[in-house]
């Protein structure tokens, strides 16, 4: 399947939909999930056009995940957070809802279950307010 | 806490215990899930001492997302997967079981729910075969 760059993360980039960025670099982009499966939820994108792992070239993917480790050590301390949980799906069978590739960072505490994926759209002002703790925490 | 040399996958590295590899270089090893949560499922981890993705270096921890999109790669088309998962537990409130740093690779199909992780071991066996599958697809 060719890249189709009308996604929502491709749109994000291009900068024509706003996101509650917490990290940008060259080659990497961080920020909020709308949707979030926990509070501090937070994806971790490549800014190289590419629908997924199969496809991301190998500059791009160690930049971000190098970016996701960076962003983990700030969701983890920002949300006191005992576990975190990265994930990264490819296809829709493995829940994959947005065609450009991205590695969730979700904390993890005992006893929280998660919560359902892209059901419930979060308020911007909370999700602002958890960017800037993401952006404090940062080393 | 400090990393525990005597985890399952530091003495896998060591070759104390056996293990069904798949692929392994100067950095990083994989090898399948003993425990698996579908048919395919298959472990990346560094060679280097690490606990999590907190602590491990960012060199092994960019050899190890490498060496975990060649074997998604291999698992996809051996196991002829529409979904790969990958996650990567950070913590025992992230189901994190062994506290060396490793990724899970997962194949998904439609209408296929995960077993449960870490409950039921695989026959030998059949890990020896999907091992050889995944070997023989890696490019």
């Amino acid at each position: 399947m060719a890249y189709d760059r009308n996604n929502v993360f491709a749109r994000i980039l291009r900068g024509e939909i706003p996101a509650h960025k917490v990290y940008e670099d060259a080659q990497t982009l961080a920020f909020m999930d709308v949707m979030p499966q926990a509070d501090g939820h937070t994806l971790v994108i490549p800014k190289a056009e590419a629908e997924n792992l199969f496809e991301v070239p190998p500059d791009a993917l160690t930049a971000t995940i190098l970016t996701t480790q960076r962003v983990a050590r700030a969701v983890q301390k920002a949300f006191d957070a005992p576990g975190i949980l990265i994930a990264q799906l490819n296809g829709a069978p493995a829940g994959q809802s947005v065609f450009h590739i991205h590695f969730h960072v979700v904390p993890r505490h005992e006893g929280f279950d998660l919560r359902l994926h892209a059901r419930d759209m979060a308020d911007p002002a909370v999700l602002a307010a958890h960017a800037a703790r993401v952006k404090a925490a940062l080393d």
